[in-house]
């Protein structure tokens, strides 16, 4: 097997000469770049519709941004962007197509996979969902004693479970319903029993979310739900469970009724599936008018992904500067810091999004890649994150890229709470970018500065603003997988740990079988565990 | 000012023999080392109490863990250890000892403080809060309508909310009473709102938590609660207010009553609190006897810590094991994995712990330092985890050291839900290690292996073993920070993001200060959030 430094499809001079452009920037302090160019904030922000992206923090030039373009058109990433949008099976490995776009669509936007228009069979299963919402929210779905439903339990783990769960959080200055609606995705029953502790068997029913119906965690709490239904005497089963799924027949033998079965399909990978049946509990929460914007706003962002051009395209820009650190400043993380309560979720949701999608080593080709892929993502919300991590954003050593992310009006009455989170989040990236030089006798005190960040205003954070946001990172995800030359849409690096966990959790059970060898460190801790949840 | 590429007590030699032999190691797989030495899972694992810690998957043998000592013999690490016990000045920058030990000690173990015994005084503080928890627990702390309060708002922000909120959940099978509590710790509104709307204001009471009294997030929250009870009726604030702080006059000046403020000092930190009054709301879940099983069980580390030598000291083997990642194999990042829905906070809570600790570059003795120091500390509960991240870390590039995390028995009364979350948690540490080969044909399949990981094995999730764990990370940071020669009580880093912000909130109120020079990023993102506020 071949290894490769560079990725195999990349100019190598357009990737050597960023190598060298990187030394020289690295010299210059970003505060010096600010002062020598009074338009750089102009140059290097753009507005989308309601979406504002300042990108001038961070260490690029015009040179810089034109290097990585011009390493960017060595790998043909336009006719890449053509092809994702084409329905071709990008997704080699697990021969699929990556057709999300799809499910955002509107009815007269016609996408194909295998010469299906499938944009038909979204706006079919809208239809579907549209029709159960109206009936859950005017009190016409009832439980086996005929009392309306009034609580959702959502089971879903990944991409089931972060996407719906970040977005009926977000977004719940639109509720239309006092539906209670609650998320249940670790296999640790702790998470099942306080879903179980705050709902009433009558009047709950559960989403199983699962494409294959067959994720272990999932079935396991469903098979509880149901456990949990026969115990308080539901005779109807069937009236509180709903699918959604790719496996119609599992779904029904699980004893889903064929109304109650919402569809996804082979297309449409996991983490990014929120925009399908997946996001019922979105729509349960503020209703399909609302739903339809949440579409809407990332079908306009990818519009603008597929027709604008590489040095005007966004989420172009965004991921061409991510691989900049990634690649060529060898930052190892990227952090997510949004400043608003309701989108708590999001550093987990774009983690698993970007990890999942470009955690890889392997490149297309089938060869052993030697550049970084996917960095950790992490973070959490603003103003929190800054009493606790932000130390070592200001002071520490590695260098991480911030995203700031941030609407600019609150639903709030008063508004000093969010006049201080706007003058926090701004200040941050000031802070991080400028330093200060407080005493050289006390030079602790001192900050270095010249530290990068993104920051996205959102005029509001509304379904439109939401969901072109996420599909901004979706494309960006995609764009850093395409110069990687990755598949993005597979993920086969989590079945050795799901088959060595059916191995194991048969010994928990039966005893330790003297046939099945592990390496001595997992044989004693399955030994300790054995011997002591014997003696407790 | 000088620049220092090795701890500058650090002897040269062992830095540069460590350096050495990780180039032989690395070549090594895991699986290899497991098959070399049959004894390598006894060798490298330790029970303590009921903690069970296996660290053999991981890249080191008996002769690395002698060269990691030798370097940390070379700093004199054990008088570092006496040092802090001592109570001496070791955080320098602030002339303030590191005293949170003596929050956990026993009445009759004393400890000095600038001459004073301080245990004195943590027991008479625990007192004070024994006498309050009883009062609260028999119904007789009463609301100005002289009801019980039965429900308990915590505002704080960073280490006065990431530690009792992380025991308080952690601990919940072990409450004793059924008074709700909530915390609040952000600026953004939507926090306490939510708070409010699941509380009564004539049964509800405030613990405002911040050693200052003066964090900016903490006293708005204050003012907007004290507003929410004068809005609902109340004449009798003194009765919902309750303080911990080391500013007794500021707390009394809010309108908090004498009886209700509980104090801490100057020597404790911030992210070391929880085992002060700051973990009242622990105290109030789970009743004063567990609260001193939880201390208890923190005090046992303090004591293994102080007394075991080098070569036997958990929190000193982990702390040689991260350094060997950091500065040898260059990892920026360290994952903490719990898989227990109860533990869902410790990641952020080791985050803050770790990453505000060490999060440093400049060394005690005021040099600029060119190794690196605190990792991004990340992480989610188990098995959600698995369904997100993992795929990085089982292809993706970047090295994590990992941390798994686990009971061996649950409280639950269906174990097959913990022996799946076993088997997950054990499974995936042998598929870390071992990896495994599918196909030459289809490369991607295959699975690397050769990452390391720390399991540790709690009999089970108790405020002992709890106390436990998290004061076995407190000395292993200190120990990092020790060998890395910076001061790890100290927090320099997050002033010019407050100052800044303090300077943009009076520009967002009152509209941009032409006076006020920021960068044109910043200076552009201020009026557009003046801009776009106004035409909403």
């Amino acid at each position: 097997m071949s290894t490769y430094r560079t990725p195999k499809h990349v100019a190598d001079r357009c990737w050597q000469e960023l190598v060298k452009h990187q030394k020289n920037i690295s010299r210059l302090h970003l505060k010096e770049m600010f002062k020598q160019d009074p338009g750089r904030a102009e140059k290097f922000s753009r507005e989308f519709n309601k979406l504002y992206i300042d990108y001038s923090k961070h260490h690029i030039t015009e040179e810089t941004v034109s290097l990585l373009l011009s390493m960017a058109k060595s790998t043909d990433l336009s006719d890449a962007i053509k092809n994702i949008f084409s329905g071709a099976k990008i997704n080699q490995t697990e021969n699929n197509a990556a057709m999300h776009m799809a499910l955002r669509a509107p009815a007269d936007k016609h996408y194909f996979v295998d010469g299906r228009n499938v944009t038909e069979l979204v706006h079919s299963e809208l239809q579907h969902m549209q029709e159960f919402v109206e009936l859950l929210h005017a009190g016409n779905v009832k439980g086996y004693t005929n009392k309306p439903i009034d609580t959702v339990i959502n089971i879903g783990i990944g991409g089931s479970d972060l996407g719906p769960r970040l977005a009926t959080y977000a977004l719940s200055d639109f509720a239309v319903s006092s539906i209670q609606i609650h998320f249940v995705s670790n296999i640790d029953d702790r998470d099942i029993n306080s879903a179980f502790e705050q709902s009433d068997p009558e009047t709950t029913l559960f989403i199983i979310s699962s494409k294959s119906f067959t994720t272990r965690e999932t079935i396991l709490n469903a098979e509880t739900a149901v456990k949990w239904l026969k115990e308080n005497g539901c005779h109807s089963l069937e009236k509180h469970l709903l699918a959604v799924t790719a496996n119609h027949d599992a779904a029904k033998e699980f004893g889903v009724k064929d109304e109650n079965i919402f569809h996804i399909w082979e297309w449409v990978g996991g983490r990014y599936s929120l925009w399908s049946a997946i996001g019922l509990p979105i729509a349960i929460r503020i209703g399909m008018e609302h739903f339809h914007d949440f579409l809407n706003g990332a079908s306009t962002m990818d519009q603008h992904f597929c027709e604008q051009p590489l040095e005007n395209n966004l989420p172009v820009i965004l991921a061409l500067i991510d691989i900049w650190y990634i690649n060529f400043f060898h930052s190892q993380t990227h952090a997510i810091f949004p400043y608003d309560q309701a989108l708590n979720m999001l550093p987990a949701y774009i983690g698993q999004l970007i990890m999942e999608s470009n955690g890889k080593q392997i490149d297309n080709d089938g060869n052993k890649i030697e550049y970084n892929t996917s960095p950790v993502i992490w973070g959490d919300i603003g103003t929190n994150a800054q009493h606790a991590y932000f130390q070592l954003l200001h002071q520490g050593t590695p260098l991480v890229p911030v995203d700031f992310i941030i609407s600019v009006t609150s639903s709030s009455e008063n508004k000093n709470h969010h006049k201080e989170l706007l003058a926090n989040c701004l200040a941050q990236s000031e802070a991080l970018m400028n330093g200060n030089t407080v005493s050289s006798k006390a030079p602790y005190k001192n900050i270095p500065g010249n530290r990068p960040s993104t920051t996205i205003l959102l005029h509001e954070l509304s379904p439109a603003s939401l969901g072109s946001l996420l599909c901004l990172y979706e494309h960006r995800c995609f764009v850093q997988g395409h110069i990687w030359n990755i598949d993005s849409f597979d993920q086969w690096g989590v079945k050795l740990g799901k088959n060595l966990s059916k191995i194991i959790s048969e010994e928990l059970r039966q005893g330790k079988d003297n046939n099945v060898t592990h390496d001595s460190s997992t044989e004693r801790l399955i030994s300790y565990c054995l011997n002591k949840s014997e003696s407790s």
